[in-house]
């Protein structure tokens, strides 16, 4: 792990899989070995995001395609704004989602041609991409429980509202990511290093540590 | 002109040439003979509209391409939420700017890939084309001075302030996006009418309402 020379590294998987956990655990064990990392995720902080943020969280009756397009524009300005200059001037970042978050909700969940959504996304980030991909993989059951989806629990769903829009997808749906999040890891194995996220957030830290210095 | 069928009119030109003038009229044209017409524009009123304006008008060092995705988000939106029910419900709608705004001031004006920037539009429109496209031609010049843009006339700028950032670009952006819509209108004749915008609104209204009972 050359500390002199910046990485992109992105965390991907469900909501309630633990990636800001695991971001921030990455940040301490990162900089005790001295290097600077910047932590950041999608949609992001810059002038677009927080935006798009409300959009996309609040926003009824958005289209899929309009989704797409607001994601594809803080990305944009994600990359060009913050993640490329941190990455020159020699900073690791830690991004909690990127751009096969795209991929796999909008493709595989909502079925848009996932063809055309890797042509975007090479637009949008001007073709940059993770030196390596963390994937947190957990049982759909086991994520939407984590983040209090408990209608598949019989109580019929009261904690829901509290959610946002990706929460409120159907079962299928969230199995849908899961599998395309697994697709996806298993096309590009080099960049792709998939987590038990069912279990101890230190032992998941620990594996993501691992897959880093195995680099 | 049969009333009971929709047709998708936009209308296309520099700030200050008169869109939402002629809009205006053509509403109340086509109203006395029968024909319900709904105006609207881009960026759009719909649920992301407003954000998305406030980010383009006032958001500083906006990437090209996030404009472009921005546009896209807007106009898909705006299609899907407003012009295509309206069209199917028999209503004419004009469209104050449309989809050959985003080829001329981000293509054209400042020098994207075009031919992309056509997929993308026929992705976030799925392909509905205006029947009539009404492209207010007026020299550079003119249509500056009639926003205040003053600088060219030795003023050293001082109204400009006031303007979003398409008027604060440099006198060669608005001279290409002339000329870029007039590109448009040469390679689809059939759909533009290039209206001269340096007479009288009621002469533009006159010629536009030609354009429109002509076909």
């Amino acid at each position: 792990m050359p500390a002199m020379e910046g990485r992109l590294i992105s965390i991907e998987g469900p909501d309630g899989a633990g990636k800001s956990t695991l971001a921030l655990g990455l940040r301490n064990e990162l900089a005790a070995r001295g290097i600077e990392v910047i932590l950041t995720r999608e949609p992001g902080d810059g002038p677009v995001g927080p935006q798009i943020r409300q959009v996309l969280l609040e926003g009824a009756d958005i289209d899929q395609w309009t989704e797409v397009f607001l994601f594809l524009a803080d990305r944009r300005q994600h990359v060009e704004g913050l993640i490329r200059p941190a990455l020159e001037k020699g900073k690791w970042v830690v991004c909690d989602r990127y751009l096969d978050s795209t991929i796999v909700y909008q493709g595989y969940g909502r079925d848009l041609d996932v063809g055309l959504l890797r042509k975007l996304n090479k637009i949008a980030t001007s073709g940059l991409m993770p030196d390596r991909t963390l994937l947190i993989d957990m049982p759909v059951e086991k994520a939407l429980a984590r983040i209090g989806v408990a209608d598949l629990f019989g109580d019929g769903g009261a904690k829901r509202n509290r959610h946002d829009r990706l929460d409120r997808e159907p079962v299928e749906f969230h199995r849908r990511v899961r599998d395309g999040f697994l697709a996806e890891a298993r096309l590009d194995p080099a960049r792709f290093a998939v987590l038990d996220g069912d279990q101890e957030p230190a032992k998941v830290l620990e594996q993501a540590i691992a897959s880093l210095t195995a680099s």
